[in-house]
């Protein structure tokens, strides 16, 4: 019974369904008939105009965005535990031709207007340190605390008064919709977010990430920089036809809805023993080295974090029982 | 019908179904069952060990590939119309953090030991002329010619005794292979060659492609950059199933003979009108505009190759029927 | 008697007088007295309002002009034998993040309004080939040719018509504005010239090279990226000083005349042999192999330039006796 | 009478003759007289045989150097406040490529074993993450400790254990000399140093600072990079002088040793209001605002450093009639 992660669950038979049906002659690359359908469905769901890109890793969405946002010899405020800074193994850096990531701290992985302010605040205006152009956050966080709408828009309104580009990583976007019930529209462009990696494959896709563009000033250059990376595959109509199954029928929003379900009845199980509040499908637990083995004798696999904490991930098509079971396990501890 | 392009093709049932298989849980990126069967499939195929890590485009595999055998402030001697230059958006320059590509002539694309060494000796080797590092060739050419085994393993004899890496752009080797006759060990690394760039997209695949590294010192580095350059996809067993399923039952051996065939075919018809022998599936022929729109009127669909020129490219499933139908109105023009 | 390069030079003694006065504490980088003096210097002499930075060679103000006039994926227009492309070890895709130089070709170096057009054309306007989005030239030409205000403008208005920027590569610029009487504003931003690197190096100066930025929008990021890339020495004073003693008492110009006047008279007793007309301080001759030698035997030193033509450049300080041998040595030939 | 900074000072007299006596016509760039005296010279002071390269500015050679030790997918450890993290506005990431810098504590910007096994050891060794490639100290700190070369001897040992190359960024390597006692040849190659960036400027000289390569196999490229990064002056002959006369009568040495004596008795008055032990030529003395503005109304410049500090910096020139009246008014306030 694994609870690793999120990323290598199976795939969503929509999804499955929708790439048979768009096994035939089209024009290559993003000139085909489902990419072509892309822009429109999203701006449907984002109750605006965007501009969206199909890319296959979360590292390519995030990456295109920041360096659309900022000059190879700019610098993106992100938190210190952000995966941007952590585990993509120098992609910002490389995408951007070499800006910096300026760090920020918090708890939970989540950032504050006064920590921005605080971190920006220190850095000289002058030729010798590099300057923030960018703000990047990830919501639900790296630790599954999320960003409420109104949270996003503070941190929006501070980018925008600094003249600061503003990415939204979502590699769990969705489960932070799912948590906030709040609207894609206000926790992204009304809060001033100008580029959203939407992640998919977390939540039952298969190899497609949308990045969604609310700058459309921003299009041309990052699809110049799409097919310069490597990332414009020539039958890109199996990657649209994925988005467009999980987006067409709210299969992202019932998927992460589910992983959600699966993680609060562990957030239940664990109470006092959480570290963070759980706020979408990742659970930190404080559990002694004996605790994690009795739960590994009963079949359960996840992350140790740390010394005496263990993260537990839940997913779009996670067994309930077994979910059930763990829950019994950790109340039994 | 349709003779634009091999890329845009659909796919081979047999992909279809090994990513059906590979649809459960399984460990992230290349840790599964799928990814690490890799090495011995097509270790077996090239008769000798070799790394293989599946990307999702033959960009990507290119470029890699160059990143691992150039330094940043080194060069890539290349054909003046070869993909890596003139169609990969400056790819090249991106991964290798700014080589420089060193261009050389040849008819159809193909470069000779005369022509390479022509070029070679132009370089003043001082710290104001960019070196050459890398020799990187296609194989079929962008203009649909074969190297031949001994063809190669000259430029590879060449390559060594300069101390250049040899790189080999395959997105097409399939077509090549079945074209010569010769194995793929001879085709590669028995030639010198120590990353081959193996293309399955156009060939039948769906979205992965093969970069196989002869040279065993290259894969550390390789594997890092791609994860820097978002090519680390999480679900990788679907790619890697893809790869698997080509190859095990030799699916894309049949796929090119098949493609090649149909191109045959049309290169007969053609005779005369030929720009260059066809010797894969690319065919170029001498078409005046009316001759073209005479083509086109009749349901024909294919690329003007400058003035007075025509490709066209045939695919694994391209339908006999119509390619003999193109064929007579070929010889009827 | 050397005539291989006017770029090792001595140099004259008003740049020696200026760095001498400067050698008394100021604020460091370019917050100094001279430093600040910089613009309005040169804009009394471009007849506007100029930002000016020094940089320490012509390679570093080439290629931060180029970086501020491309993205990294962008492409620059230029002569098949300009220097950015020939001997600056691929320092322009280095500044620039991988940008592409797109080579034209041209009698003498020298770009023409037809070649560049016909270059611009052939690039497909998608994401698969590297766009134009700035030109540069270099005047007087890598062979000592000139471009006239009239011919400069010409390419100016090019340039602006396809959005490009223009950059112009000045390195013996002071040797063209001697040889066309033009003014300098005429020969830069009247023309349409976004950035200029005024070299002062080759006339007599010492390491202090003018990067003239005729948009002001350029100056920020261009300052940046000179800290960046290490060229923003802390004793600025002394590299300012000696610009300002160059173009204060119109040093540059006197030096420039001198040299071109020695080029004049070698190009007199060459008559039939030039190569190309000699406009600036460069003779390039048709030589045989046993002249060639027979020049050396008698005390001159000089480049062979392919196969049957020799380089000799005149410098600023050119001993007019050893001209004067020279030229009868030539006609003696 | 001013305590900003070293780096402005005025030039020491024999640097100035060597320029004047190295003006006359030789070969371009590094081919002259006085850049090939330059290893030889260094070797001697080194006690073994080294490759010296000059370059015009501290950031340029210590990138330069990280370039040659790290790939741009690697990571530099280097202290949170080292100046090539903190002063160099990303030149570190602009040379490397977009290496990463990994960031340890330590008071007073100084590094030990310990803190950095703590950083490696938390860094997981796959593909996710940045790995460790070189480390980098700076000595005298910028915070002016010194590293004893025990201390040096022992960080050696710890990166050659884990196969990082060992960069000393030695902007201010005199006064650590002088202060220490210890050889050049002990706080460097005999203590595992592969490069050192050895400061002249702040020290007395002009625009010369010397990248000294203890690992030969480094030179290479590191030349092909200071070409491709603008670095390589054509009269270079005017920085190579400068160097020599820094070295060739231990100039670098008096020099030191007279602004570390101007510390010293700054240090002495200010006795418990020191921050730091004053090692070097820098003084951090713990100030209140009033203090503060009552040196500067008595005529004394220097730096505030966050609140309630100010640092003051001591050159090879300072007049030591002021630092005695400085001296006195610290001890009076």
């Amino acid at each position: 019974m694994r609870f690793f992660s999120d990323n290598a669950a199976a795939v969503h038979p929509a999804v499955f369904k929708a790439m048979a049906e768009a096994d035939r002659l089209d024009t290559a690359y993003d000139g085909d008939a489902w990419s072509n359908r892309l822009d429109a469905t999203f701006s449907a769901l984002f109750e605006r105009e965007v501009a969206v890109l199909w890319v296959t890793t979360g590292t390519a969405a995030n990456c295109l965005a920041l360096a659309g946002l900022v000059p190879p010899f700019g610098g993106v405020l992100c938190h210190r535990e952000a995966h941007i800074q952590v585990d993509e193994a120098g992609a910002p850096e490389f995408f951007t031709g070499g800006a910096k990531l300026l760090l920020v701290d918090g708890p939970g992985a989540k950032l504050t207007v006064d920590a921005l302010e605080d971190a920006r605040s220190r850095i000289r205006p002058d030729v010798h340190q590099v300057q923030a152009d960018a703000l990047s956050i990830t919501n639900a966080t790296e630790y599954g605390l999320t960003y409420s709408a109104a949270e996003t828009a503070a941190l929006g309104a501070w980018a925008k008064s600094h003249g600061l580009g503003f990415h939204l990583d979502g590699a769990r976007f969705g489960n932070a919709v799912a948590s906030t019930g709040a609207s894609v529209a206000d926790l992204t462009w009304r809060a001033g977010v100008d580029a959203l990696s939407f992640g998919f494959v977390k939540n039952g896709g298969l190899s497609a990430e949308a990045l969604v563009l609310f700058d459309p000033g921003l299009a041309d250059g990052i699809r110049r920089l799409r097919k310069r990376s490597g990332h414009l595959l020539s039958k890109g109509r199996y990657l649209a036809a994925q988005l467009l199954a999980m987006v067409e029928d709210d299969v992202w929003l019932a998927n992460a809805r589910a992983a959600n379900a699966a993680a609060r009845r562990l957030a239940e199980a664990a109470g006092q023993r959480l570290v963070y509040p759980v706020e979408a499908n990742e659970v930190f637990l404080k559990v002694s080295a004996a605790e994690a083995a009795a739960l590994r004798a009963q079949g359960f696999d996840f992350y140790d974090w740390g010394v005496g904490e263990a993260r537990l991930v839940t997913s779009w098509n996670q067994d309930m029982a077994a979910v059930e079971t763990l829950a019994r396990a950790i109340e039994g501890l």
